[in-house]
């Protein structure tokens, strides 16, 4: 039996309710069949494209009501864990009982620490939400000064904000207790609500974008995992990605990864984060080992012959 | 020690997520006071406010971005359970740990199942989202039969929806397993997603409002507990409420509550669901109590002199 935290792609969950349910039943007989095969699973997700759209959706709301209040990302961010987990517990725990197994499925909405030192804040980088003109965002910026927009590559000005590392998972300990009493855990969506501590030690909302990747990376690690799956919407990482000479990696070692990334292999915001957060998990203990692959083959990377496994 | 769940209305929350986090830190000191006391609590709460905003922001960005889907409620329902679930752990943890209390929280994402043959399916009346003209509600009928729109006394077209009553809570055992593990646990909150299972045992949301407090009964008759407080506008539940003979109830028997129901003294969608939900919960097993009572005075109710009691 091994222990394998699963990352799903924000992407990978499509754009409307719909779609995310069509998604998630596609991705689920993998997902569940890592179980059959004898392993404990935990999942977390992103929600790029999720918390766009209720993000996206406050704003008009907020344009055109006066009973509406604009709605900050923390609270954008805990929202879309209860829309992703709602969807994804109902998707796992239709194939569990389909296969006659007896465990259950829950969601913990998730607080995860980040550092107000954080070099991101100083400069956020994510961009949010709509465009606006310059005037619009000048006003806004003047209206809220903790708010940064910038011009965005000719198409306007937008919302930008800081995509800070994990520090600290707050909820653990539920995530533990349930992981220890058969429960299938899906946690840290989104990377987490993004908190800080003040000097009394108490957390607070704060607006940003934590790396998903990262909080698997560190959610791995607290559960012990063996394996750090990523999923994503590629059967493998590629050097010269997209070119001719593009080539599949199969099974490389820290150093080697390390090696490419100073090559320039992998994308920022993309591939980049991935083999990181993966690198950041197999150097934590000895015998972890990462592997990043698609959603669809995940229940067949146990096997060693898909993806790309990336070992210490 | 005794077990209570406590029921927090959805109005008492407040509008904005500003507004939100200050009614929780006024709460939060009397909820705290009954672990203080000994007791174990869980919590769960309402949502009208809160939904309702979700669900107008998601109508109000459908209508103004091809990128953004409109949104059903019990989507919006998984929403704003993460949306409320956050503030009142991140509240809940801060009061704990000011006081150094090892306690922990957590909010647990949570479908309660409804029966498609309950009647409110025949004939929904809750009003939800925004108001349309009479040509805009019978286009929208048309697009999308499953969704009915009523004329709302004058104001314009609404969309309505059923309000049925709870019958199994899908995630019962996440919600034990935490309470057993000195774990505060928000859970099924606005009444939880509604869900119906079809002829193979899956479940499916259904667009729908479930009644929070008679949800709030089934979880308190779930976790066994002794006490259910549901926790108001008002200090007491009042005969000829409103009026010049106002007249506040102590400590009333199932018997006398009923009477005082068939009196018509409570109003319907107000105190009346309260009442119901409170005889539902003592009813269902020997010795257990409810009160009705103010956020504020929570802590209070305990020692009998508070709220209005009603045992059976």
């Amino acid at each position: 039996m091994k222990v394998i935290t699963i990352a799903l792609g924000g992407n990978a969950l499509g754009k409307t309710p719909a779609e995310q349910q069509e998604n998630i039943a596609i991705a689920v007989p993998s997902l569940v069949d890592l179980i059959t095969q004898g392993h404990k699973i935990i999942l977390t997700h992103g929600n790029g494209p999720q918390v766009g759209m209720i993000y996206k959706s406050f704003e008009y709301g907020a344009a055109n009501s006066d009973k509406i209040a604009a709605i900050d990302l923390q609270e954008c961010t805990a929202m879309s864990q209860g829309y992703i987990g709602y969807h994804l517990q109902q998707g796992i725990m239709k194939e569990l009982r389909h296969l006659g197994m007896p465990w259950n499925v829950s969601t913990l909405v998730s607080q995860v620490e980040v550092d107000p030192k954080d070099p991101s804040f100083k400069n956020p980088s994510k961009p949010i939400g709509d465009f606006y003109t310059q005037k619009e965002a000048l006003t806004m910026m003047r209206e809220k000064p903790e708010q940064i927009f910038k011009e965005d590559a000719g198409r306007g000005w937008r919302r930008v904000v800081a995509s800070p590392k994990p520090i600290y998972i707050v909820e653990q300990k539920s995530i533990l207790n349930l992981l220890d009493h058969k429960f299938i855990v899906i946690t840290c969506g989104g990377g987490g609500i993004p908190v800080i501590k003040d000097e009394n030690n108490n957390y607070h909302g704060v607006s940003a974008v934590i790396d998903k990747d990262f909080t698997a990376a560190m959610l791995a690690d607290i559960v012990e995992a063996h394996y750090l799956f990523i999923l994503t919407a590629v059967d493998h990482v590629y050097l010269h990605f997209g070119t001719k000479k593009q080539k599949e990696l199969k099974e490389i070692s820290a150093k080697q990864a390390r090696k490419y990334i100073k090559a320039g292999h992998f994308a920022e915001g993309s591939m980049l984060p991935k083999v990181e957060a993966a690198l950041r998990f197999v150097e934590s203990a000895p015998g972890r080992r990462a592997v990043i692959t698609s959603l669809e083959k995940a229940h067949l990377a146990m096997g060693d012959d898909v993806g790309t496994v990336i070992y210490s």
